[in-house]
């Protein structure tokens, strides 16, 4: 697997645009990705009971298989906006179909942005209109940001039956919710042959490990939508489960979330540390997973990392709230260094950790040393200016 | 019910005392409370599954289901420490033992301060013996805090069965944990007569409405402890299920902890505004409290409380990851302003509710209009000086 520069029309028979259509003050904010032809989908979606009206609609794309085109605007999310909201996602659909000569019902919208706010449609049509299939497919990545400080793309290529196939990743997000400006946001193109089922599974089962397993805030977004799109144009065979070209598009897709989902971590709001927490040891992966995320998603442990602060304490009781058995020989690491073992505190230089605690990135390390489950997580640390962006935002 | 200034000893035959033991740079650090005679006991515990030596005690004890006294000291956890910690605690036990004759098994412990750090057993042993029967009982609600900026205190009266009986509440917490200085503690004395299995099963229902629907940074301590003492000296006959005195007996429990589980959301890490969220129209009342939790807990609607921020979508999302419906119908009330009926914005305005947001009580209503489920619960704004005192807080 070789990782390159690239963007989310880098594999074969994709292109993608983005234009300003006067959504945000100036900044790009509508961008579409197209297939040359139908391209098998697969998707998923928050599991907030409270989901916009591209959610809803998207979830019903899915399942029919394939689309060719996805749009995503930013700066409005179409949540909490009733059968308007609803109305709206379609005519968006409608719009790109007589623009593009593409199927209404291959079209899959994403909306992200502010909660309870109609979608301007005149904004939205015009700037349809405006959008290229010869387009800067760059461009999108910029399209979709909120709060977000970078973008985030990533793009893989493998041989997969003697074919060169491409995979390329795009997402946003700086929390798993924002404000009213929410959302986990990512968008994937490959031009491998492979169907909309074996697709979803792969990705249902990629998202548990990956996106499912950063968080900043704790909070889940009314948005949130992962969109994989698979058009077959790298001339491959059809991928089949129990192959070994199974097993290397599998492992393009998890490297292709986890690089996104650890993107987000990063740009989390007001981070200015990723961290990494690993978990081992753990009755099942699952629970290793639960652990490791309830320990990244303390707010004492965050503040903890920002302060540069080697406080195992925290670690150990957000471990004990997460477990669903009595964790009685823990080891921790902090940046590699043994902290507790055999759930006895070790002695460590503190100064010496707290210097190597200011990197800007951070590794946790448990063993539970129950059994084999294994499981990791990722985040940000918590700071003064997340509470600012939070506090100063005027809904 | 009546309401009055008063200790953790203004139940009849109840003494408290603390002192500075050294464990402390200055302040008071151990304290004591003593029933003249053993007293019925009732106690609800942690669910980290961390827990602390004293908290593994106390379980048993309160099985037994009598004791005579409680010690706690502040500053040292003793949890994550080993059998040394167990064997620690034991000697504490012993220590109150001899000093007050009392027998061994009828004294509780509680500790609450650093995790990983063993007490100082000739400290303890030190100002145990310079503790008194006849003390200062005020001095109690001092010793047992920690990063808390005010004594927490409430004593009520009532008559039940022509007695009239008096129940005292104390507690500590300034966040459901904190940092290595973790640990909500209360201790609650009553005068009046109602068996163990009774008191405990109060308890237990009272808690869920009470002392669990806080939080003010959604940890859990390794040490969280509530203690209940009935000595039966107010000489009223023993309440008895279903009966108007039970009655009685209940809402003054009900109250006290109500009242002293406000006072730990008012007095959370860093907090400049106690919120309280009511949720009535769920399916369930258990759903509604966890509804109400999850709102009062998201660091989404902290932030925008302490910016005055009148930011509903949050409230919203909030709502639908808590919830197990689809919330298609909701009213939401900030400061007794509708913003949001049948789920459809409502024009306010935003300067002059921003400025109620000011206040240093905020109430968030919620009405989910799907059935009779209600229930509350407490917080507090997420602040920079939450973060600063968990960042700069040195382990």
């Amino acid at each position: 697997m070789i990782k390159k520069d690239g963007t989310i029309a880098s594999p074969k028979g994709f292109t993608a645009d983005a234009v300003h259509a006067g959504l945000k003050y100036k900044n790009l904010d509508l961008g579409i990705i197209i297939s040359e032809i139908p391209a098998q989908v697969a998707g998923v979606f928050t599991k907030n009971k409270v989901c916009a009206a591209p959610v809803v609609l998207d979830r019903t794309l899915v399942k029919s298989g394939e689309i060719q085109a996805i749009l995503c605007n930013s700066a409005v999310a179409n949540a909490v906006t009733g059968d308007q909201g609803m109305i709206n996602a379609m005519l968006t659909q409608k719009f790109v179909a007589k623009k593009f000569n593409i199927k209404e019902s291959l079209v899959a919208v994403c909306s992200t942005g502010v909660i309870g706010v109609q979608l301007p449609m005149e904004k939205i049509e015009t700037g349809i209109n405006r959008l290229s299939e010869n387009g800067q497919a760059d461009r999108f990545a910029k399209a979709i940001l909120t709060t977000d400080t970078v973008t985030k793309t990533v793009t893989l290529t493998s041989v997969i039956n003697d074919k060169t196939v491409t995979m390329s990743g795009v997402c946003k997000g700086s929390g798993m919710i924002h404000p009213n400006m929410c959302t986990m946001l990512a968008f994937i193109t490959t031009d491998a042959n492979i169907s909309h089922e074996l697709l979803q599974k792969l990705l249902s089962e990629v998202t548990e490990t990956t996106f499912n397993q950063i968080t900043v805030d704790g909070d889940t977004s009314t948005n949130d939508t992962v969109l994989v799109m698979a058009n077959a144009m790298a001339g491959n065979e059809a991928i089949k489960e129990k192959t070994q070209d199974y097993e290397i598009f599998k492992a393009m897709l998890f490297e292709t979330c986890t690089i996104l989902a650890q993107k987000i971590a990063a740009d989390g709001e007001g981070a200015t540390k990723f961290i990494e927490v690993s978990v081992s040891g753990a009755p099942t992966d699952e629970r290793a997973r639960m652990i490791a995320k309830k320990i990244v998603g303390s707010n004492l442990v965050k503040t903890a990392i920002f302060g540069a602060d080697p406080n195992w304490g925290r670690i150990v009781s957000s471990i004990g709230q997460a477990a669903d058995f009595e964790p009685d020989d823990i080891l921790v690491k902090i940046q590699n260094e043994k902290v507790l073992e055999h759930s006895t505190p070790l002695y460590f230089d503190k100064a010496i950790l707290s210097q190597k605690l200011k990197e800007k990135e951070v590794m946790i390390e448990v063993d539970l040393n129950k059994s084999q489950g294994y499981g990791k997580a990722w985040g940000c640390d918590l700071t003064y200016h997340y509470v600012e962006i939070n506090a100063t935002y005027t809904s």
